[in-house]
């Protein structure tokens, strides 16, 4: 994220956002409006919001010091709408109590809210969609479809010791680097880029997606509570078996690991799994596929005009991998 | 339902409907193909469909034998895609163990899975809608925003027994009219309508809505378990107070009723609660507010140039009340 917000017309853009997104989830039902607004109020980092705009800024030869246009705003705020939306969903899955240092909606308001809630955000994120036209109205709605299907693939995976890697890449594809790469993909549409440079910027965003996920796996197994911000080792409590796990399982860590894992485990089991998956070369495996997906990323961008825009773009996923703390 | 099956082409066409259904929830991933599929298997009505297919009859003037255009076909998978949709959630909200005659999605693989393929079936129901212009594609998305507004005013005065006949209109108005109506938009606008008969069937679809919301409320108080296909009831236990319920606390029942309702009740309180509802004149007061807007209804389709299609559209409203078995 440091590398875009060094770009000077993203933080004005980013407020023009949070105005977009207040209004977006305002309502004839006052309750119904102040659910939807919740986690927004939460603040947040904005960051698929921040690649539209992005994008949007590689489309203009004098990205340093214009605002993004308007529609690139309204495409950033349909995907942090789909991306809020989805958490709401996810907490109730989850039964997560915080989200964002606040009460998760479904702690607050039940399940019943906190799913209706996370169903008029996905609605409100198609409706703006529809006003940038059919093409983003479509690759939005796909993109949710490829979230749901990413994350089933998830779920049906769930406490799998045998998980592949194949299956945790196609899983994290869609529910994570698909709404990534709609992101960037929508703020090129809608700033009338030529062809091959929107595909080239949706290839950009996918592969950021990856490493995004890659890269937020890893932290789960080596940072402390207080680095991360919330309770660490979290994927392996919940059974999510990501690469690291997988790696560590495959390098040498599999006989100990496959006694570790495969069931509900406590805090003790969940540590001694993380300093096996720690200990045994597999955090460097899996941040080596990561800074594949970077280099990737980088390439794709080639095709595109230099400016800073694609410059902040360019320097994002190699700034993911290398901020990992080890 | 039953004067719209009276047209001859709507029969084949609603099998155009079923198959393009099924493709509709294709995916890669098989198990999610299923789960998405599991409804659509187990049949159903398709009332919106055939509200949009008999909208696109009344376009044409030889309605009685031309196939809807594939545009309608698409606009009815799509209405239907948002209302199974709404069912997963609502499964899961009410915990309902079984749906037209089969295990429910939530009941067969649980909670997670229900609220994900619900979340997909709405993604394809917007891809649809986009294929078909920006208009259907922003309402759509509309549309399954006033569905969970309709639910959420509902939700919030679950147990409720000051109640208002407004909030009640209300909720319904957004918990079914809204869809029916959008249905009709719908068949119309993909058939190219004038803009003045698209509002028309607009008008008509959201009053139809009405009264068949109404006529199911009074179907839950009157009728038997055997009669109705499921047990009757469900509303009062469930502590939604419907237009029967709200009538009868104003007429006269309030004392006893007041003191029956308000909490969730046993089987017995349950049927001395329907009884008094009965026998006090509410039954026919509901039904008096369903037909006043069946009349609104065809009062709406006035200005259509007459054919087969808006004959069946025209008699629907009055049928759904004169079928209640009272």
């Amino acid at each position: 994220m440091a590398s875009l917000l060094d770009l000077p017309p993203l933080a004005g853009d980013l407020v023009r956002v949070e105005d977009a997104l207040r209004r977006a989830v305002e309502t004839a039902d006052p309750f119904l409006s102040e659910v939807a607004g919740h986690l927004i109020a939460a603040g947040g980092k904005r960051l698929r919001p921040a690649l539209a705009l992005t994008a949007a800024y590689a489309a203009s030869p004098d990205a340093s010091s214009k605002q993004a246009p308007e529609a690139a705003v309204m495409g950033g705020v349909s995907v942090e709408l789909v991306h809020l939306g989805s958490l709401y969903h996810d907490d109730v899955m989850d039964e997560a109590l915080t989200r964002r240092g606040v009460e998760s909606v479904n702690a607050r308001w039940g399940n019943l809210v906190a799913i209706l809630a996370g169903d008029f955000l996905l609605a409100r994120a198609s409706e703006i969609a529809a006003m940038l036209g059919t093409e983003v109205a479509g690759l939005l709605a796909a993109t949710i479809a490829d979230l749901c299907e990413g994350q089933v693939r998830e779920l049906t995976k769930v406490f799998d010791i045998g998980r592949t890697e194949e299956a945790y890449l196609e899983a994290i594809g869609g529910k994570t680097a698909a709404l990534m790469s709609a992101s960037c993909r929508i703020g090129a549409l809608v700033c009338g880029l030529p062809r091959a440079s929107v595909d080239a910027l949706t290839a950009y965003g996918r592969r950021l997606g990856m490493v995004f996920q890659i890269v937020d796996d890893v932290l789960d197994v080596v940072c402390t509570d207080e680095q991360l911000g919330k309770p660490a080792g979290n994927d392996l409590v919940t059974g999510v078996y990501t690469l690291p796990v997988i790696r560590a399982m495959a390098d040498g860590g599999a006989s100990e690991l496959q006694g570790l894992l495969g069931a509900p485990l406590d805090e003790d089991t969940m540590n001694r799994a993380r300093q096996v998956v720690r200990s045994n070369g597999a955090i460097g495996a899996a941040l080596g596929v990561a800074s594949e997906y970077a280099c990737e990323a980088e390439r794709a961008l080639e095709i595109l005009d230099q400016n800073t825009g694609v410059d902040a773009l360019r320097s994002l996923p190699r700034a993911l991998v290398s901020g990992v703390p080890i």
